[in-house]
């Protein structure tokens, strides 16, 4: 870990630095995946799958019964903490829905906005180290409420051919039970393109390694919509007197053992919970499973100690954290002057973790500094808003000459027209 | 103009075939004018107005003095309808600011988002045949609401060095008064990069040429980001029995005159309309100043006769217009029917230019089938939306069990760990 204390504000431009993403070198390998599944569609998908993840699969799509046989699988525990966490993001993702308000612009002109589902969509959920059915939760709760009539869900096969239960499972209790076995670049080409298999998508959610983003960059060029730009999770926690170093601790290796890339910052205004903290995140990590990659991604990782909680603050926004703790007493007063981040936790009771499960928040978020230019994943994310309008011959008539005088004077004669024809 | 009655369903596939734009070829050249810009700021600037523009520019940013001078030179008439179309614009973005709403998920966890404007934005004008003054008003006005910080506007001189006074005066009464003499991809490079004269910025809007499109492309390699993809503006029109000839003409060609890429679409139940409206287009487009962009853009229009308007309207949604005109009597009903659209005119007085510049609604829209997965620009294209939750010591407790098991079960022990310091 890299400690500063009291950097000067002319180096904190190298302390939000993130690791540089090199996904432009991939552009060719994905390109060649592209035009193969583009070519072959489901005999290309069944090659990657013994190329890259060693299993042999017949069938692309997972079937009926392998999906029952999930769900015995499973712990009633486990059920019971899934559906408790789908409840919880079905409550706060359904609050999003928009009231259609109808504007009266001008006497006789109504205008107003209606949302409409992106009809098919497509989740990746990655294979890997950890089966993530809680991003499953999370991108396809919303495409639910939102009522996307197609769904379907993507993820590589482990070497025996099988998907995790966990991930079957929540797929199911979320109404998507169109789930095929391919993962990678392969898996975005699929769902651009369609094959024999796979239904072709509109837009296409979810994480993945340097090839699924490079391939979700790729699979822009033809038409096709994606959730976000990628980059490795972050935290950021600011940590006042009344903070409590054991928790502040355990928050930034929650973040750290994502993977070696991962991006921790604590920052405090007060150098005893600094040092403590610091002692109690060298003291906790040697407990966790997974300390190599905590242990990677904390060497990159910054413990800033600063001056005041606002600039605190204002660091934090320039550095634009995925995910920002607040573990301070007087939380509420800091809220407004939060400018960029992708979702905030209040206080010393409100871990990250709660937000990656369960708490009702979606766990989707801009990373590497997007905060600053976009927004997590939300109910917004799988439907367009549409805008109507409806003038009447009076409301023409009040807005007519605006319009014909705006149309002239931009050299747009037939505009005019389509007003004046109606006027006279 | 191409006439299709009753097409078969199995043919609706080409009928829908929108020009291929060819921005791949473009991006070599635009790598490297973004690369002279990166390396030589304003002087690259100076140079391309020069060659492409062939403007001497000494002066990349517009004086107040040229600001001041714009407002004298332009009528009291064009004055009071670019106010009384911002009055409008203004009204119906305002409503589009959402309520704050907090929902507590499980007892103790209360979660909420709230929006920030996005604090640097960009707006390119692009020059040419018509001086968009329209298009400042649409992206002007909500960034205004929004609250961003810092609007910068970039637009190429005409040969005299001098920027359109419309737009001058428009892009002041906005409130934007950091205007820039450059346009082109060099324009869209000085936003990525900033020039010692522009600001750079997170996110760059508005229309322009193939060479803007490529570079509001390649932009997003810099982390910058964009309203939409673009591609040539698009009518299609819907009419029944009732629906009048004349006025629909008038609109066809209001989207024709555009360039000789836009794309015009009629579509009737009704032989008699049907022919009215063909007779009615070839009458009007020659009395049009513009009509060699209209001839050359209707040579690519399809009219189609169809059986019913549900057909019409399941073509319309496989096309996914732009502008949607819906000329029918029952147009209330079929709004449900409408999946893929950016705006939508309903009835015989609602004309597409009415939304284009004067009613309230946005006019930068997706083109080019995007409207399946695309919103036009609103409130929201100029925020990012952060979560924030904030979890009581009784919340954890009773969210707690259920985070623990899944972050087990996901294999992320700290983040189980995060959860049981605080609960032990």
């Amino acid at each position: 870990m890299k400690i500063n204390k009291f950097p000067n504000k002319n180096i904190w431009s190298e302390l939000i630095k993130r690791p540089v993403l090199k996904s432009e070198e991939l552009t060719e390998i994905v390109a060649e995946i592209f035009k193969k599944v583009k070519e072959s569609g489901d005999q290309a998908l069944i090659d990657f799958n013994k190329k890259f993840d060693n299993a042999e699969v017949k069938n692309i799509r997972v079937s009926d019964e392998e999906i029952e046989n999930a769900e015995e699988s499973i712990s009633e525990e486990l059920k019971i903490a899934i559906q408790q966490a789908k409840e919880n993001i079905t409550k706060f993702h359904t609050s999003q829905i928009p009231v259609i308000e109808k504007i009266e612009t001008t006497k006789g002109v109504i205008c107003w906005r209606e949302s409409r589902a992106i009809e098919k969509v497509g989740i990746y959920i990655p294979g890997g180290t950890a089966p993530l059915f809680s991003t499953v939760l999370m991108l396809a709760i919303p495409s639910q409420i939102a009522g996307c009539k197609e769904v379907i869900l993507c993820t590589p096969p482990d070497k025996n051919g099988n998907i995790n239960p966990a991930i079957l499972y929540t797929a199911k209790l979320c109404g998507i039970t169109e789930i095929f076995k391919t993962g990678g670049a392969q898996a975005i080409a699929a769902m651009t393109f369609g094959t024999e298999s796979i239904p072709n998508v509109y837009k296409i959610f979810g994480p993945g390694n340097q090839y699924v983003v490079a391939a979700k960059d790729y699979c822009q060029k033809f038409g096709i919509a994606v959730d976000m730009p990628a980059g490795p999770s972050e935290v950021l926690v600011i940590a006042d007197e009344q903070a409590i170093p054991e928790f502040c601790a355990a928050d930034l290796l929650s973040q750290a053992e994502h993977g070696n890339d991962s991006q921790v910052i604590f920052i405090s205004s007060n150098e005893k919970i600094f040092k403590q903290t610091i002692e109690e995140t060298e003291k906790q990590i040697k407990e966790l499973p997974r300390n190599e990659f905590a242990k990677e991604s904390l060497k990159n990782s910054h413990f800033i100690l600063l001056n005041t909680i606002d600039e605190a603050l204002e660091f934090s926004n320039l550095y634009a954290p995925e995910h920002l703790i607040l573990a301070l007493k007087d939380f509420e007063k800091y809220i407004i002057k939060i400018q960029n981040a992708g979702s905030v936790f209040l206080g010393n009771y409100s871990c990250e973790s709660a937000g990656d499960y369960a708490s009702g928040t979606n766990h989707t978020l801009p990373t590497n500094g997007f905060a600053k230019n976009y927004s997590g994943v939300s109910l917004d994310s799988f439907v367009k808003k549409i805008t109507f309008q409806n003038l009447s011959k009076k409301g023409l008539q009040n807005l007519g000459k605006t319009i014909e005088i705006m149309a002239e004077a931009e050299g747009l004669l037939a505009h005019r027209n389509a007003v004046s024809i109606r006027l006279n």
